[in-house]
């Protein structure tokens, strides 16, 4: 790789409302919706209604969510060189099969012009956006649609992943009729990006007034803990070791309760034989987002990756790792890329950088036992390495 | 601290059901209740059901439920010195008012009662065996009952502290109601230990079969997270900075999203108003028990107790724990403590050791960055202080 190349800051978890959605959001009637309302200033303004009972009637929407040229601009702001775009959630979730089949399509192929038609980025024949396509995951789809929507995604030059949920057709994505579509994801190379939508039952988060703190706070990451350890203990990674699998929000919680998860497989013996490593391993062979706020918490997620190949066994013990330290982090670095979660978490008021970008960075720069080379690989070499973006 | 007293090994995290409590389940007809069946073999054996629906019809249960020559054997066998036992859930939660009320106060005389008349520790003033108390936390309850009951486990000299679940008394502990049982309890120096048993809504777990994998390795400690983050949200360790709240399971997966938390948080003004400090801060005011049964996530949860002094101020930011390094890292393991979770994990098969507590062991000897000094600390001595155990 280019020295300069090895220098790029890369966005893997950045998201659109591409135009064709947002216009179909419009047209809805109950959430997922966009809405006008007045302000107490008497202005009209774009509200987005992601789930129905949403706190505060949802949030203000403006182009940062579907303009391209804000997102470009978002870049340049924070000296981003290369983002991979995915739709935002809940993406195709509540449509008929046959509607979610054909916006699918339309959409890959907007992302795709969305991308193509973007700057370069200086001195490289890299563009400066790429992106996650999208499957129409619903019930009632044919594994077969899904398959063809697999490669028309795979057909196009700037589509470098799947971003998904964690319904998968109805039934989670332990669900063993996506055999076919984990087999032609995995064929044509592509990345899928686990992202959640849903978090869990609302009433975990009893009657006090949070605003969007608990569910996204805690149900987001407790929703992609769930789909990826139920995606383990259905033996997904078992059959296809060639999956890549990029975790949003640096995993959830699954590193930090995966020893756990190890103990209680090997506690139940008719799940255990299921498997053919160790809990703690398979998380070894996914990839993780750095979108965790914190350096303590990158630096552990590194830790969990790094000591993965201890693991191989099944029922291991604790002592595998031991005296892993620096070393073994170090080494887990290489599947954490860097991302900013755009354009949610939008600063307060007006200022020079949005603060969770910032804060993602300082979190990288941060961890303890990371040289600047790991850092970097963090902030955009290991994008370039996953996704297969060849610099000059 | 004596000499002997640095080396002695303390469980804070076990548990029984005792006689009178046995009874009353083995006299119940629907969940939580012990019930007879024949096995395969023609045998009869008791089986525990925790909960309505849950799988293989619970688990078996025999003596090491509530024989306590069963624990002090389970404690030799592990060389335990010393145990702080509580009560295993659902504890009252499925009474009546009245009947909770003078059930905990039957309950806490005898495991006052268990625990009085056990060995001494050999060569200490010390017993084997003290308690965490029960309080009728069910709905329609009595505030005053409940001080009442806090003040009754505050006078038995061997129950020092309070088990308790997330519910509250139906609205979770985030009920300003409950302030005057804070109160209470901070006055009195009790512990609160803050221990699951719902898990979050099993329709998250989907419809493969897994056991008790999936409920017991995320749902327990999702809901941990759940109620101690709503605690923070209130403003419950604001308002009782002296409120000692040791958490099950390494606090679940709060560590973990506590920078995520923060960032939740910073972006909504209303509740970052209400608030003192950064969420991080709070999990410094927090103890831990260390049974998450690796050493990278004891060596992570003790950064992010090390890292919270840093977190004092509102709206803080990654970069203020940067090179937080080896010697964060020692400061955050005094708020640790070593447990079993006795009688659960038992090991598949006879064997000379519980492989549960020998991992969670062999965790605390390979946390890198920890000396033998934090190891004994976690192992015992933090446990004789959080408890005001004096020995000779």
């Amino acid at each position: 790789m280019a020295a300069q190349a090895q220098r790029l800051l890369v966005d893997i978890h950045t998201h659109v409302y591409l135009p064709r959605y947002a216009s179909f959001l419009r047209a809805r009637a109950s959430a997922p919706r966009i809405f006008t309302r007045s302000t107490p200033q008497g202005k009209n303004e774009e509200r987005l209604l992601i789930l129905d009972g949403e706190p505060s009637e949802g949030r203000p929407v403006g182009p940062q969510y579907w303009d391209r040229e804000e997102k470009l601009r978002f870049m340049d702001k924070h000296a981003i060189d290369i983002s991979v775009v995915s739709s935002a959630n809940p993406w195709l979730d509540f449509l008929p099969a046959a509607t979610a089949h054909s916006l699918a399509s339309e959409l890959n192929v907007d992302l795709e012009t969305y991308c193509s038609t973007s700057p370069k980025v200086t001195g490289e024949v890299l563009s400066r956006l790429y992106g996650f396509g999208l499957l129409p995951l619903v019930p009632e789809v044919t594994v077969p649609s899904l398959v063809e929507t697999v490669q028309q995604i795979a057909s196009l030059p700037h589509l470098k992943g799947i971003i998904m949920g964690t319904r998968g057709i109805g039934k989670g994505l332990d669900d063993d009729t996506l055999d076919p579509v984990w087999s032609a994801i995995e064929k044509a190379g592509l990345v899928v990006f686990l992202h959640p939508h849903y978090g869990v039952d609302a009433k975990a988060w009893g009657e006090k007034e949070n605003g969007h703190v608990l569910p996204l706070a805690l149900g987001f990451p407790f929703e992609t803990t769930i789909a990826t350890t139920r995606m383990i203990l259905a033996g997904v990674f078992d059959r296809f070791p060639n999956l890549k699998v990029l975790l949003a929000h640096s995993g959830g919680a699954l590193p930090q309760l995966s020893s756990r998860l190890a103990s209680c497989i090997d506690h139940d013996p008719a799940v255990a034989s299921r498997l053919e490593h160790d809990a703690r391993y398979y998380l070894g062979r996914l990839y993780f987002d750095a979108v965790a706020y914190g350096a303590e918490e990158l630096g552990f997620v590194s830790d969990v990756i790094g000591r993965a190949g201890k693991y191989a066994q099944r029922g291991s013990s604790a002592a595998a790792s031991k005296d892993g330290g620096v070393g073994q982090r170090k080494s887990g670095s290489s599947r954490m890329l860097f991302g900013t979660d755009h354009p949610f978490f939008p600063p307060l008021s007006e200022t020079a950088k949005w603060k969770s970008v910032v804060e993602n960075l300082e979190a990288i720069d941060g961890v303890y036992g990371w040289g600047e080379a790991e850092k970097q690989a963090v902030r955009g070499g290991n994008a370039l390495a996953l996704f297969g973006l060849q610099s000059t």
